[in-house]
C-alpha cells in the first residue's frame, strides 16, 4: 500500500488565519450589524501601481499574437526582469550579483518552503521567536523540526527570543545551529536589524558554518537610511546566505504572484563526507525538476516597478501604508499601550494590557472595538501576550479602528 | 555545518532540453545560415484564446481599483474557476466532484513534483516507460527512486514497457508497486487508453492498494469519442487516483502558468500502523504551508476557456495543432517510417530507421533536415531508438520540416 508522509500529519489542519476567520464568523453571527475592521491578515489592499498594470496588459497582448507569443520562459526568469533586479535592487546599493544568482519564482512563501528540498532532513534549525509560522511548518512537514512538546516547541528547532527586554533584537544563540531563518524587516514584530547587528549574524554563520535564510520581503518599507535592505550589504554574506524577495508587499502583488530568490555561487553546504556543494546548483536542479518558471505576465508586471513611473508609484503605495502605520502608532501610543514596529515595517506589535493573553486581547479587540488583529501566539511561544496589527488597510478604516481601540481599552 | 540533500545530487545538472539546446547551438556554429525548424520541445506557439486575453486584461484592471482589488485568494482557487471546472470538465462527462476536491495551482509540473511531499520516501514507484522525465526526477530528488544502474534505471522504480509490440499500451506490472504514474494522452508516445484498458489499471490499484497519479494534461487533444478524458470516468477511481490537469496545452498557458489537481475525499494512503489518511487533507496541509495560491489574473484567464467563446477558441487552437499532427503523420507514413501517436495527442513517436539510436537519429534530422526533434532515450530506457516530434509548431514550418525529412531519409 502507498504510505503517507506522517510528518505532515503533525501540522494542524488549519493555518492561523483560518482559526481567526472562524472566530470572526462566530462574532458576526451574534453581531450581524457590527462594522468590522480587518487589521489582521498581512495582505495588501491598495491597487497595484499603474505602471505594473499597463505592463501586464501589454504582456497579455503579447500572448495574443504568434510573433510576440511567450510560452515556457527561461527557468530562472526573463533577463528583462533579472537585469532590472540586479541593477536596481543590488548594484545601486553596492551589491554585485550575477544573473545566474537570481531565481524568479511565484512568491516567497513557495521559495522559503521549497528551499528545504535542497537540504538534509536532519539539519538543526534556528528561528527568531516570534516568527512567520510557515518557516517552521515547512520544516515540520519533512521531519526536520522533530517533535513538539506541550507548548508546541519543536525538538530540533532552537528558538531565539525576541522580547521587549531586548527591544525585539535577537541575541546569537548559545547553541550552534545548521540553518537560521532571519526575516528583516520582521514579521510580526516590525523590528529591523542595523548593519552592525546583521553583521553579528553573518559572522556567526561564517564561524559556525551555518546557512542563513534571509527573508527580505518587507525591505521596501525601510525608512531609515542606514538599515540594510539586503544581507549582501554585509561583507562575507555571499558565502553563507540565501535571500528571499517578494513583489507582494513591494508592489501589491499578493494576487499576482511573483518573487525571487538569490543564491550566490559561493554559498555551499556539505555532504556527509564533507564535500562542499554549491546550493545555487542544487536549487537549479530542484527548480528544473519541480517548477516551470514564473508567469510571463507577472514578470512583465514586476519589471515595471523598476521604471521611473513604477518607482514613483511604489513609493506612493508603500508611503501610504507607512503613513497608516505612523498614525496607528500615534493613536496607540496615546493610550499607553506598548507598541513597537511601524517605523520601518508595515506591522505594529502591541503588548496586550491587563495580563491578557494573545487570544484574550484578540477577542477583547474584536468584541469591543470590532477590530480584527492577529494573536501573537500564532507566531510562536514568545508571541504570547501580544497581537499584531497591520498597516495594510484603508486610511479611514485604520484611523476609525484606532479610535475604537482607544475608546474600549 | 548545514548538510545538503544528497539525493538531489544524483540528478543530472541539465534537463534533457538543455542538452538538446547545446547540440542545436553546436550545429548553428557550423551552419550559421541553416533555417532550423523546432519540433522538439513540447511548448505551444499559437496565441492564447482571445476570451482568455480579455478576461486577463479585465483582471488586471480589477487590481487597479481598491474596490475590485484581489490580494491573496482562497488557497484552493477562486470558486469562479473551480465551479467552471466542476461543471465543464467533470459534470458534463458524468463525473461528480466537490469544490474542495479541486486544488488550483501554477501548473502540472509543480503539482506532479510536489505531490511527493505528502508520501513517504520509501514507497515503490511504477512508471510506464518511456515517460515524462520529471516524474522520475522528483522521486530521485527525495531518495524515493533509489539508486541508478549503468543504464540509468533506478532501483526502486518499476519500468512498465510501452513498446511497438504492445502498441504502446502498458501491461499491468507483475510486481506490485505503491504508486503508479499514468499520463494519458501519453507524453511522449501519443498513445491513449480506452475505457477498458484504463479500467484494468483502476482495478489493479484497488486490488493492490496502489495510488495512481494520473496526468491528463493533454486531454483536450482526444478526438475519439470513447476515450476517457478523466480517470474518474472509471468506477472506483475516486478511491485510488489523483488527477492532474493543466491549462498549458489546452489553452496555450505555458507562459501564463495555471493548472489544477483533483484529490477526491475518498483517496487515502496509510500510516505505518495501517491507519488510512485522506490525501486531500494532507495535500491541503502541504499547500497551506508551502504555496500561496495561483495568480488571480491566470485564474480569470483559465475560467474564460469555459465560456462559449472560450470553448470555441480552444477548439480552434487544439484543432490547428491536431491538423498539424495529421499532416505530419501523413508525410512520415509516406516515407515508410513507423509512426504512432498524433491521433488523440499532439505528439508523434517515430521509430528511428536503419538501426539509428535516438541521439543518432536526432543528429541525422538536425544535420540533414535541419529539424529539431527530441531523442526518445530522454524519456527512459524504452525510448531508445525513437524520437518525439511535436505538432505544436506553425503549420507551414511543420509541413516544410516533414518535406525535408522525407528528402533526407
Amino acid at each position: 500500500m502507498a504510505l503517507v508522509n506522517e510528518h505532515l500529519m503533525k501540522l494542524p489542519d488549519n493555518y492561523l488565519f483560518a482559526d481567526i476567520a472562524k472566530k470572526v464568523n462566530s462574532f458576526k453571527v451574534t453581531h450581524p450589524k457590527a462594522d468590522i475592521i480587518h487589521l489582521g491578515i498581512g495582505d495588501v489592499t491598495r491597487p497595484i501601481p499603474q505602471a505594473c498594470a499597463e505592463a501586464m496588459k501589454a504582456a497579455v497582448d503579447d500572448l495574443t499574437h504568434a510573433d510576440t507569443f511567450h510560452g515556457y520562459g527561461p527557468e530562472q526568469g526573463y533577463s528583462f526582469l533579472t537585469d532590472a533586479i540586479l541593477k536596481h535592487d543590488y548594484a545601486q546599493r553596492g551589491v554585485s550579483l550575477a544573473a545566474n544568482e537570481i531565481f524568479v519564482g511565484d512568491g516567497a512563501k513557495s521559495d522559503t518552503g521549497n528551499i528545504g528540498d535542497i537540504l538534509r532532513h536532519d539539519n538543526s534549525i534556528g528561528v527568531t521567536d516570534p516568527i512567520y509560522p510557515a518557516y517552521i511548518d515547512s520544516n515540520v512537514s519533512c521531519g526536520r523540526a522533530g517533535t513538539p512538546d506541550k507548548d508546541n516547541r519543536w525538538s530540533n528547532v532552537v528558538y531565539i527570543p525576541c522580547l521587549a527586554e531586548n527591544d525585539f533584537t535577537p541575541e546569537l544563540p548559545k547553541q550552534r545551529v545548521d540553518i537560521i531563518y532571519l526575516c528583516y524587516p520582521n514579521n510580526p514584530t516590525g523590528s529591523v536589524l542595523s548593519k552592525s547587528e546583521l553583521k553579528k549574524w553573518v559572522n556567526y554563520a561564517i564561524d559556525n558554518d551555518t546557512l542563513i535564510l534571509f527573508d527580505a520581503a518587507y525591505e521596501a518599507y525601510i525608512r531609515q537610511p542606514d538599515i540594510p535592505h539586503s544581507i549582501y550589504e554585509i561583507k562575507g554574506a555571499r558565502k553563507v546566505a540565501i535571500e528571499f524577495r517578494s513583489f507582494s508587499k513591494t508592489a501589491g502583488f499578493t494576487g499576482v504572484r511573483c518573487g525571487y530568490t538569490v543564491i550566490p555561487q559561493e554559498v555551499t553546504a556539505a555532504t556527509l563526507s564533507g564535500k562542499r556543494i554549491s546550493l545555487n546548483r542544487l536549487w537549479s536542479k530542484r527548480q528544473n525538476s519541480k517548477f516551470n518558471g514564473a508567469s510571463y505576465i507577472a514578470q512583465r508586471g514586476a519589471a515595471a516597478i523598476y521604471t521611473p513611473e513604477g518607482k514613483e508609484q511604489v513609493k506612493e503605495m508603500t508611503g501610504y501604508y507607512m503613513r497608516n502605520a505612523q498614525l496607528m502608532k500615534h493613536w496607540l501610543d496615546s493610550t499607553g499601550l506598548k507598541v513597537s514596529g511601524g517605523e520601518n515595517a508595515p506591522y505594529l506589535w502591541v503588548k496586550a494590557p491587563k495580563g491578557f493573553s494573545s487570544w484574550q486581547f484578540f477577542e477583547h479587540l474584536l468584541y469591543n472595538a470590532h477590530v480584527v488583529s492577529t494573536p501573537g501566539i500564532g507566531f510562536g511561544p514568545n508571541g504570547e501576550g501580544y497581537v499584531r496589527l497591520t498597516a495594510f488597510g484603508d486610511r479611514q478604516e485604520c484611523e476609525e479602528g484606532m479610535k475604537r481601540i482607544c475608546q474600549h481599552l
